[in-house]
């Protein structure tokens, strides 16, 4: 089985490659071989199969058709301008996020006889305000930024050119990846982990909304799991709908402190930071809160049960235990 | 006022131009010159202002940069691959449907304190099966055609651009229309209009669908009425959702047969001919057949009340009130 990833220098593509890269499998399948494709180099795993780096400009048509002539099995597209940058560059935010999909999508399109498995990560940023209590997994979609405009774009791409039979996509709604690890990127989401990361590694956290803020959150290993899980799922039991919005957990900022108090102390909680910021309060404002995520966990798709336990997932994967 | 029609040259094209040839005005301002586009050249009515026809492919971008350069302050997008022919024909759909609509959305947004009102005609198409009863405002698009698809992405884009601030878009989502006069187009939906236009000018229809297939309808004169009012609404009273789906009138195949029975009588009935094409059926099946179109109605968007309505206006406005 050969297996592609396209943003595989991100974390999630990181994460991705590590795992496939210790299961030599993927499903029932043996991986002979791996593509991690990004802007920039990405790192590699050590893994018994062969990993291909590759770098270039997913806007591009050309590129697209150079990475899907092996023909992989399974294309995980995970590479996307994130929220925040997607807002402040248009043309940029269009060029990756819209071109460069559809160009993938294209470029699987015109080899004959080729329908690989497609996992698109989409978000919950697809939804806009005003929301129900929890949202349903038929809530229409009325993005509020150009990042969820263009991602809910992809997905309908995914529908169609999957109804047409070149293709078999799976869009994923992952819920906001929480606690991302590494450099703060350019997420407005950012802060819901910077305010549990940044206070672990024993540095201070800017808190830039009220502690009422309420969203939904899943951790990069159910994230992982998320991935593996939408590439091996029978296609035919989603039917025409091929969106899935995924389970997550539902808690305001405050309760994410509260989290952290209970596994770290009040000394950690201290380092963060209150600093209303006007800008970022006004876009969280029309993100969603909580979802009922009935399809994506009838078809076995499972997050983590509390807050405490995402907590629990950073300490294990990124800190070896170690609370600073 | 300045005025551009995109799709000039079709049937609600036409339509529109001849009225607001006879007006003069619209909204509480009077027209200085009207534009149509289109990809053949459009038909001029006499009016007392400046009309300019102009032809072109709308999917390369130097076409919508000439075409807004003048700045017109209305413009009307109508032009579309219909829903037939964008499925017989996967590029030339997304090309014009697409990559038309998204380049001159962006040939408005590179013009420096340019927002013109754009009203874009979407679709029913929109939706897809399943469908509750009734389909309410709020209801998820999840088309089962690539043109669907297309109208779907046309509506987000015009969403995000609005609330962006270079254009002040509305996307309103016509009934099928019917009677729709002239030769039949590749539109699947066709035979709607077929059976009760032909019949009455004398000739022989074809219905390839059974008589309980139900659909929602509006007149050309009630689509001309919708572009007219969505071109002079306030903006602000749409908020963020940008997309209306219309009024119309929910009526089965059998009880369009039964209005052209009460009008025109049996012999006029006895025109119809039933030849079931199931590529046709299973097409239709998945479209919508009823909505609660209540944000549109509260914004004044008016139809028609009943078939037999939309059938005497096709006699008056195509037909000189004469059957044949």
């Amino acid at each position: 089985m050969k297996i592609l990833i396209v943003g595989g220098a991100g974390m999630v593509g990181q994460k991705l490659a590590a795992r496939l890269a210790v299961d030599g499998r993927l499903g029932n399948q043996d991986i002979s071989e791996l593509t991690l494709f990004d802007v920039v180099p990405a790192d590699q795993p050590a893994a018994g199969f062969r990993i291909n780096v590759a770098t270039g400009d997913i806007s591009e048509m050309s590129t697209s058709a150079e990475l899907v002539a092996s023909q992989p099995d399974v294309i995980f597209h995970l590479a996307a301008i994130v929220s925040g940058e997607a807002e402040a560059d248009f043309d940029k935010g269009y060029r990756i996020n819209l071109d460069g999909t559809r160009h993938l999508f294209d470029a699987v399109r015109v080899i004959p006889n080729y329908v690989p498995r497609i996992v698109f990560t989409s978000s919950i940023a697809v939804f806009g305000a005003p929301f129900p209590d929890s949202i349903p997994d038929d809530f229409h979609n009325t993005p509020l930024t150009s990042y969820g405009t263009q991602k809910t774009i992809g997905e309908l791409l995914l529908n169609d050119f999957t109804r047409r039979g070149t293709m078999d996509g799976i869009s994923i709604r992952l819920p906001t990846i929480c606690v991302r690890p590494g450099r703060p990127n350019k997420a407005a989401s950012g802060f819901f982990s910077n305010i549990i990361r940044e206070p672990l590694a024993g540095h201070e956290a800017v808190l830039p909304v009220d502690d009422s803020v309420r969203h939904w959150h899943a951790s990069p290993r159910a994230a992982v799991e998320f991935l593996r899980h939408a590439a091996t799922i029978d296609g035919a039991e989603l039917g025409n709908r091929r969106s899935l919005t995924l389970p997550g957990i539902s808690v305001t900022v405050g309760e994410q402190i509260e989290a952290l108090r209970r596994i770290a102390g009040d000394k950690v909680v201290a380092r963060i930071r209150r600093q209303p910021d006007e800008a970022i309060t006004q876009m969280v404002s029309g993100w969603p809160q909580r979802f009922n995520a009935t399809r994506a966990q009838a078809l076995g798709f499972k997050a983590e049960q509390s807050f405490d336990e995402i907590i629990k997932v950073h300490l294990e994967d990124e800190l070896k235990g170690i609370i600073r």
